[in-house]
């Protein structure tokens, strides 16, 4: 159904989104929510960039690609306030979004 | 371009998204962000349900009416979880809510 | 760090979002659209209904549950209309459909 | 709850997401389809594209900013495709697109 360079984008920006909203919901149960409280918000607002690029990519839009770039700033962002943190979910997601960033990047060429 | 009734509805989805939204946010800079968690889970959920039944009802979907049912119930959960706090977001939020489950109400029956 | 019966409905409703996608965008480039105009119709329902749905059990929601019953019920609507043509993307999101209805009831019980 | 210029942004963005998606589901009960198959395809990329950059200027997101732009291109792509049809959802949907442009670039510089 879709061409596999772009079909691999897809499957990335899933991943990362899955990790975004779990991220956010952990660190919302965490003993120190406060100290988490820039992970929340580039949580939220990487997973509605993502959600919107994976939508537009998938139904071949014309602004997938115009997306790309800003999801790739995001998806970085989002996995330096990550990383920063020793939560396995924290971790995890940084990991998606690093992945995520490059999957963007390799069709944004 | 949409008759009254619907209008209204649409137009209190809309209010109800931006004070969750903004609820949310503003949660995340309190000098307690522990206790406003739980407000902050449902200004999500809150905000993510009104805008896909906001969208089904512009689009006319049969769906729409399905969604309004689930819509009333997440908006009276936050409305109660938001009027717990004496915040002005929150309380504001709280009315946004509670506008917006009586909008939806008056199209379902 | 999803738990697997959730991340097989999570596939699942990515699976269906790509298809619903892709199968509008392709009826509306079909030489006979006026025939796919349902089609077209419950493709968007169907994509925006499963994108709320992962949405809120990837982040864990109470809210979750309810959207299960609901998104079953689309996909069906969908899995119906789309298997009336025989463009191979109709048929493929048909099946598509047809499995994430499946996921979302065996989470349901 | 938001400061008047963000405010007035938020509605031609409401404002935008009612119109677009009004007029996909208006063209797709027109007699000829085939003839609004374009605007059908920008009316939902316009709607989508609305959708998140509302959601990031309604929760104070420094990603909003960035949403902008390519809102006010994707507006401006709809309101031109919209403006050729006689349509009154077509003609309505063009003037509710290039005033969220406008509104949206009243507040990028």
């Amino acid at each position: 159904m879709h061409n596999s360079p772009i079909r691999s984008v897809l499957d990335a920006l899933h991943e990362c989104i899955l990790a975004c909203e779990h991220c956010a919901t952990s660190c919302l149960q965490e003993e120190d929510v406060k100290m988490m409280a820039r992970c929340i918000q580039t949580d939220r607002d990487c997973a509605d960039v993502c959600r919107l690029t994976l939508t537009l990519l998938a139904r071949g839009s014309a602004h997938g690609k115009h997306l790309l770039r800003e999801c790739i700033e995001v998806c970085e962002v989002c996995a330096t306030e990550c990383s920063k943190h020793e939560h396995a979910h924290c971790q995890q997601c940084a990991e998606a979004c690093r992945r995520c960033a490059e999957a963007c990047r390799s069709v944004t060429v």
